[in-house]
């Protein structure tokens, strides 16, 4: 019976409420299932890590997960210590990148009894494949001049192998299940990137003749997972819209607290990470009622 | 008693449908009202102009809507025909950077009897002021090498200037009304502006003491348009994400073809237009089931 190593990453707010309520039920599954065995090693990195250490993690932090088989993280992010960026790429992001986690697979599913937001929540059950390496969060940009005259520039990035990557990932799960795949675009607006994924997705497209598709802006389409959640199966998306698309999947499931993640090594050369939609909410820490089925 | 010069711009899709049942009843207000009047000169300009013309407009077209007073638009983009980027930065979103439209103003409010997809849509009533000028709809980027080599970069660019004004209208807003401005971010994310956008909104609020503030990065702020409406009142956002939060926005209203949007050119020296926040729909398009509430 093989031990998996899994390391283990609270982090900041709510991830220290969630995590331990999730490794309680990881532990009853070893005890029940018998055919499977966990290992656990907790770090403490950490807005509060930051604070001690002037680092979200060690030097050696990478190197050292490197040797797990998974990576369990619950939140990062405490904006009253760290500004987020410096705290969400010194952890969670450096390790997406890092680990070439380059998919992130977040369901989104209706769960009888919940109670959803939505007037008629249609039986819905769609996943969201979310680029996770590039696009629209890069540290490629800058600023320039002070005061009035200043000039902040981002950079978004999006490569053929990358774009690609998540589409044809996008179209082989879709295949696995009602075989409808929608892509996330905003070709009218975003001048150069956008058009440049439509015409990849066109290009992917093209091998999987048996894969229905649809293709809408990522305005409409927002909408739609508000009036007509049931029509989507498999959703391909860029890092920023498949961040937004999955915490409204998250809402309409009837609460964030509820969307798991996976962010997928493909190629298994380094270990995956898997952790909760939702983010550290230091507005509701403290109070005992952040929802650990996400992270479960 | 002076008369309005208003260019007419259908454009394409809906569009054509919507604007003429709201010249009806532009024409039926000036008829009961008595104190004001209307003049209305129609311009053909869209993608089926595009297939005739070899673009979306005659090349004296920003010159001629210069002289009206306002411009009234229904949709462009008609993707069967032309390329989304091509059809709107050849007319709606030209029109928008060439005569200084630097604000969006997207209301949402609940209408009693509409039915909303939400199960308990409570008396939300918020404003949306969307950055219109800038941010991430750019011309700014390209792309370098052809085939799997393929790489496309685009450049959001945010000034000071730009951020600041779409900042400031919405204090000043919120003035008018509650007292509250949200802001949208996503600096845990995006690495350079919008740590930017954070830096001037905290100066910016330093100027409204009286008015309450809120900030969250957009994959949150979505998710509450859905969960928590009402607890909105003036949201500031930037291009991209004004325009997803105003979908957002129409669709829990019961439909996004409800909602308006007003292009203003706040110092007043070039028309302002206005349009209502959906799209073409090319979809629905010619089965006469497009509500033109929105363009009304
Ligand atoms: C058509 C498109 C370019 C436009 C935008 O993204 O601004 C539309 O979605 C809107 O919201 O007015
Ligand atoms: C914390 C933040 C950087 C992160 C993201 O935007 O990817 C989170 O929102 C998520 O979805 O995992």
């Amino acid at each position: 019976m093989k031990k998996w190593e899994i390391a283990v990453i609270p982090g900041d707010g709510i991830g220290k409420e969630v995590v331990p309520a999730a490794l309680d039920v990881l532990k009853a599954v070893a005890d029940v299932h018998g055919g499977i065995s966990f290992s656990f090693t907790e770090f403490p990195w950490s807005c509060d890590y930051y604070m001690e250490h002037g680092k979200m993690m060690p030097d050696d932090g990478l190197e050292t997960l490197r040797n797990f088989d998974a990576i369990f993280l619950g939140a990062v992010g405490n904006p009253k210590l760290v500004p987020d960026h410096i705290s969400l790429w010194g952890l969670l992001l450096k390790i997406r990148r890092e680990f070439e986690q380059v998919i992130n697979i977040r369901p989104a599913k209706y769960f009888r009894g919940l109670s959803s937001p939505l007037a008629e929540p249609r039986e819905f059950d769609f996943i969201v494949v979310r680029e996770n390496s590039e696009g629209e969060y890069s540290e490629v940009g800058g600023r320039i001049h002070r005061r009035e005259d200043e000039i902040a520039i981002q950079n978004a990035v999006f490569t053929r192998k990358g774009t690609e990557r998540a589409m044809r990932y996008a179209f082989e799960l879709a295949r696995k299940r009602k075989r409808h795949v929608t892509s996330a675009t905003k070709s009218n607006g975003i001048f150069h990137t956008m058009p440049f994924w439509d015409e990849v997705f066109a290009d992917v497209k093209r091998d999987y003749p048996d894969v229905a598709t649809a293709s809408y802006h990522i305005d409409a389409l927002a909408a739609f997972f508000v009036t007509r959640p049931h029509t989507f199966d498999v959703v391909v998306a860029s890092n920023l819209f498949g961040d937004i698309l999955t915490d409204l999947g998250g809402a309409i499931m009837g609460s964030i607290g509820i969307a798991p993640a996976a962010n997928i090594n493909v190629n298994g050369k380094y270990p995956s990470m898997f952790e909760p939609v939702h983010g550290s909410a230091p507005d509701i820490y403290g109070k005992g009622i952040a929802n650990p089925i996400g992270q479960i």
